[in-house]
C-alpha cells in the first residue's frame, strides 16, 4: 500500500522521462500511484479469486471496478450506504471506475441510443435502464472511486461514419460530465475516442485536452484493431495531450501492450487479461504463456517461472497447478491469478526503474527479443 | 505452524485431563499437534478455496487428505515423485490420510467385496480398481502423510448382521495393515467400527487397542445415526481405549459435535462441513448458522460474528459477503471458508484452554446454553 498522499490530490509529478516514456507520481486521496501502473480489474467489487490482502502482497496499487456491473448489482446506492467502494470491498488504495459506457455497448441489450443517453436492458434480468452522462457521474459519485470516467460512446474501430457520429456524442457527453461532477475528492478523466482514424483521434485529443480534466483516458483500442493500428493511434495523440496529466489506456494489458504503451507516453493501464487467463488455466510470463492443462506439465517440478517472486512460484510447481486444474479446484484460479497479476505488476515496476535509469529503450529491446511469438 | 517436534515422533503427552476431556501434545515428524485439534479437509491435496498461507493464518495445524481421490488423481506414485504430499501441496505441518475405505464405500461403484479387498469403479472415468489393506498402506506410504489409517469396511449403522461381518473384516484388515506398514515416519491408526451396537463397539475397541497402534480412530459415526447414538458409542469405547494414545473421531465436525466429542475423550476431529457449508453460502458461528444469501443481509453492516478474529470478520461485512454470493464471485467461498474454519479452530483452542484451566464442564454448559436449536 502506498503512503497517504502529502501533495494535493490529483496532481501529477513527472519524476523522469526517457524518450516518450514517463515515470511519475499521481496523488490521490487514497495514496500515491507510482506510474506507469497496471490496475487489476475488480469488475464486481472484487478482483476475481483473490483477497485484498493477496492483492497487497502482489504489489497492486490501483484497482478498477465496473460502474455498469455495480449499478445493477448490488446497486450504487447500497454501495454508498456502505461507505463507498473502498470500505465495501476493503481496498484501502486508489480505485478507478469506468463510466459504464463500454459495458452498455458490449454486454447489455441496447434499446435506444440518442444524443441524451442510452436505454439498455440488464444482462442479468432483462430489466430496462437508462444511462446519461449525468447518471453515470451520479453512480460513480455514489461508488466513490478516486478516479472516475466520462460517459462515452464506443464505436466499432473501422466504421468511419459511426466513429464520426459517436465522437460528437462522446465530446458532448464529456462536457456534460465535467459540468455534472460535484465531488472534489474524485478526479474525472475525459476519454479520447476516434477508432483507427488519425484525424478523428487528433480532433478528439484536442477536444478532450481542452476540458482540462486532471487526467485523460484513451478508449476504443484493443477492441479488434491490430497492434500496429493501436500503436499508431497512441503516437497520434501523444504530442497533443498535455505532458503534465496522466494518460490512461483503457482495457489494455498484455505484457507487450504495456511496454508498447509506455514507450508511447501511457501512464495507467487496466485489463481483465491476467485474471481471465488464470481462470482458463493459462499462466503469463514475460516471454509468453503456458497452458497448464497440458499433459507435459504433469510431472514438471519447476515453478511457472523460475525468475518470478510471487507466492505461487515461490511455493508450488507446475505439476501441482496442473493437478488443481484437472481436479477442478478453485485454488488453481487463485494461484494463477496471483501469478499473472504479479507478472504484470512486477513488469511495470521494472519498466518504471528502467525509465528512472534512462534505460527504457534497452529494456524494451531486451523484452521484445526474449518474447516468443505468441498471440496475445 | 507448530515448532518441530523435540520429543520422539508419535508419542502422546497428556498435559491435562478434566473429566473425560484431555489436553495433550501429539508429536509428529512435521511438528507437534496440540490436542484436542480440528483438521480441515484437503480432499484433493488442497483445502478447497484457501491457500496454505491462509490455513496457517487461520491457525490450522493438521490437514487431512483423501487416499481414494489422490490415488485416482493425480496418482500416489506421482505424488511420491513430487516428494510426497507435504511438498506437493506445500503444507509444512502434519498431514493425515484416510485409508480410502470410506470413499470406496460411499462414492465409487462397488463391483465386488471379499475378505481380501474391494474391487470398485472410479467415479471419475468408470475404470476398475482394487484396494486391499496392503494396497491402501502402499498408497498411503507413497502419499507420505504423518498419520495414516487402516483399511476398513464401513457398514450402514443400523444393520446388525452387516456390521458383524464388516467388523470381522475390519479387524482382519487392520492386522494386515499393521503387518504391511514399512515407513517408520508414519503413524498407523487402527479404526474402531461397530455401527450403533454397544457390544460390537466394545469388541472392536478391545481388538483395535490390542494392536498397539500409536493412535486409534473411531469410524462409522456421523453417517446417519442420531447424535445421542453417536455420543453413546463414544461413551462405550472411551473406557476401553488406552489413555496414552490419541483418539480420532473420523469425519465429525459441527461445533456441538466437537464439544460433545471432547467431553467423551476425543482428541482429533476432521470434517468437510466448514468448507462445504462455505461453498453453499452458510456461515458457522458458535451459536448457529447464517445463510448469507438471505435478503435480510443485503444492507447488514455487521461482520458475520462480532466476536470473531478471522480475516473475513475483521475486514468484510455481511452485505459485502451477500453481494459476492449474489454475483457468484469465488471470493465468497474463500472468505466463508476462512471464517468457518477459524470458527472451529478457535473453538478448539478455547476448549483446550478450558481443559487446562479445569473448566471444561462450565465451558460446555455455556456453549450449549448459547447455541440455538439448529440442525447441524
Amino acid at each position: 500500500m502506498n503512503a497517504q498522499t502529502s501533495a494535493a490530490p490529483f496532481t501529477f509529478e513527472r519524476i523522469a522521462q526517457d524518450g516518450r516514456a514517463r515515470a511519475g507520481v499521481f496523488h490521490t486521496p487514497h495514496g500515491d500511484l507510482l506510474t506507469p501502473v497496471f490496475a487489476p480489474v475488480g469488475t464486481q467489487a472484487t478482483v476475481k479469486a483473490v483477497t485484498p490482502r493477496q492483492l497487497e502482497e502482489i504489489g497492486a496499487s490501483l484497482v478498477l471496478a465496473n460502474t455498469y456491473h455495480l449499478y445493477l448489482r448490488p446497486g450504487d446506492e447500497l454501495v454508498a450506504e456502505m461507505g463507498g467502494l473502498h470500505q465495501f470491498m476493503h481496498w484501502k488504495g486508489p480505485i478507478l471506475t469506468d463510466s459504464g459506457g463500454f459495458q452498455v455497448f458490449s454486454l447489455a441489450g441496447i434499446r435506444k441510443i440518442d444524443d441524451d443517453g442510452v436505454t439498455f436492458k440488464s444482462h442479468i434480468d432483462g430489466s430496462t435502464h437508462r444511462f446519461t452522462p449525468e447518471k453515470s457521474i451520479q453512480i460513480q459519485e455514489n461508488l466513490g472511486a478516486d478516479i472516475i470516467m466520462a460517459f462515452d460512446e464506443c464505436a466499432p474501430p473501422y466504421d468511419r461514419e459511426y466513429n464520426e457520429r459517436a465522437l460528437q456524442r462522446t465530446h458532448m457527453w464529456a462536457q456534460r460530465c465535467v459540468e455534472a461532477k460535484k465531488r472534489p475528492d474524485q478526479a474525472l478523466f475525459g476519454i479520447v475516442q476516434g477508432g483507427v482514424f488519425r484525424d478523428l483521434r487528433e480532433r478528439s485529443a484536442e477536444f478532450i485536452a481542452g476540458l482540462h480534466t486532471p487526467g485523460i483516458a484513451i478508449g476504443g483500442l484493443s477492441v479488434g484493431e491490430t497492434k500496429e493500428e493501436m500503436n499508431a493511434m497512441l503516437e497520434v495523440v501523444d504530442p497533443i495531450l498535455p505532458e503534465d496529466k496522466p494518460r490512461y489506456l483503457m482495457g489494455v494489458g498484455s505484457p507487450e501492450d504495456l511496454v508498447n504503451g509506455v514507450l508511447r507516453g501511457i501512464d495507467i493501464f487496466d485489463c481483465v487479461l491476467p485474471t481471465r487467463l488464470a481462470r482458463h488455466n493459462a499462466a503469463m510470463t514475460r516471454t509468453g504463456r503456458l497452458n497448464l492443462v497440458n499433459a507435459a506439465f504433469a510431472r514438471d517440478t519447476r515453478p511457472i517461472d523460475e525468475n518470478c517472486g510471487c507466492y505461487t512460484c515461490q511455493n508450488f510447481n507446475r505439476a501441482y497447478l496442473r493437478h488443481l486444474i484437472s481436479a477442478k479446484e478453485m485454488l488453481a484460479a487463485t494461484l494463477l491469478s496471483i501469478h499473472n497479476l504479479y507478472t504484470l505488476i512486477s513488469l511495470m515496476n521494472d519498466i518504471r526503474q528502467a525509465i528512472l535509469d534512462g534505460e527504457m529503450q534497452a529494456f524494451a529491446e531486451t523484452f521484445f527479443k526474449n518474447r516468443e511469438l505468441v498471440q496475445e
